[in-house]
């Protein structure tokens, strides 16, 4: 295994999962707590085809792969710098054979990959909506947090189009959006039936929410216990580092 | 003030609060936690014209007035015998000139009220579906837990045309109805602003909703940090003790 060479701007981050690194550009947009959340919230067969839309560096399909969830994965970016670390990460982890990255819109998923073909489709959205909050950031950060190539409905009709029937769609996103993204799961066949809230601590109100909506499924959801992240300032609870397989 | 006569099988209890009692008849259904927790959800001004739609003994309108939320109470109720002890409980507790109890269907509330008339609407519906779970109880306590009456889209119409503009709707519901509370509440104008999760231990998942919704509210929700009603088992939380008013 060759050691791809990193850009001038980039590094090199530990997975903290089965020794997979990941090639980052801290200038740019790093994966977050987000990620490692959906990632552990995903429940799937060691055989389920994989699809991650705008999976940006390429970690959530990282991540599954290194926790066994799902054999064959391919991860969709619009942005092709971005993809392109995700390329020469997944070669430095020598999973080539496992996850495909392909540039593009998840608007026009259908152009890469054949309609109701996946057993899974993950997704860690922009959260924001693209009028929100002070757009100082650079453009690809602000891609991956503001609406501006793809809204919330878009990645909704791409992952019930790329799922097969009872295919099973997991995403992370704000509570705020929680009407948005329920409302806008039944109207394309998502039919939302977990959904787990996480609150930084005990006794703040939670800033993520975790959604598992099923292809084609009947009204019903199950809510799962609120995750909480941090014990104390600094230190995780043991539901999270358990997550990052340190418990 | 004289006391009103019980009937055979009705009990006087304690509502802990400012001193109330109410009448329940033990072989029907008395009310639970979720009407402690649904009052102390209820954010209104001491002005407020309030409505409780299936107020059933009248807990909630009494809770309400106890903690000085809204100055003026309707409870509306399909069945005559539960309307009558919540007059009889009014009388008790000398709240004739604030709470107004009508025997009637909320499916036809614009029989009893004037539409838009209300600045707060609230609900403890029946929880299940009416083909749900065994039917082997009486039919009054049936129809306090199965869709017997009202479904929930009765309740969110009903609570819709009687809320004046930017007036508010306050319920207390199941995780596992979700999708249908929010997008209903959507679809009839009652726009979703804030949510609580409510779980009976800390590691347990939560069992009942609480939700706000404002009349012609933008889209945009709040979550609170998730409530958890027991400490350790028979111990309630701080938070719950302060809505009995015991912290």
């Amino acid at each position: 295994m060759t050691e791809p060479v990193l850009k001038d701007t980039e590094r090199l981050d530990d997975l903290e999962c089965r020794g997979y690194r990941i090639i980052q550009d801290p200038s740019g947009f790093c994966f977050g707590m987000d990620a490692v959340l959906l990632s552990a919230f995903v429940r799937c067969g060691p055989d389920a085809k994989c699809l991650d839309l705008g999976t940006g560096n390429g970690v959530i399909p990282l991540l599954m792969c290194g926790k066994d969830k799902g054999s064959s994965f391919c991860g969709l970016e619009i942005l092709e710098d971005y993809a392109d670390r995700a390329r020469r990460s997944v070669r430095l982890n020598g999973l080539e054979d496992r996850i495909r990255i392909s540039t593009g819109d998840l608007k026009e998923a259908e152009k890469y990959y054949p309609p109701a073909s996946f057993d899974v489709v993950t997704c860690n959205p922009p959260y924001m909506l693209a009028d929100h909050g002070i757009i100082s950031e650079n453009h690809d950060k602000m891609a991956a947090r503001h609406e501006l190539f793809c809204t919330l409905e878009d990645v909704v009709r791409a992952a019930s189009g790329m799922l097969a029937p009872k295919g099973q769609f997991f995403m992370v996103h704000r509570p705020f959006r929680l009407t948005d993204i329920l409302t806008l799961m039944r109207r394309y066949a998502l039919e939302p039936k977990e959904l787990q809230m996480v609150q930084p601590f005990a006794d703040k109100e939670p800033n993520l929410v975790l959604v598992r909506g099923a292809r084609g499924g009947r009204p019903g959801m199950k809510v799962r216990e609120t995750l909480t992240v941090y014990e104390s300032p600094g230190n995780y609870t043991r539901e999270v580092l358990r997550m990052y397989g340190k418990e």
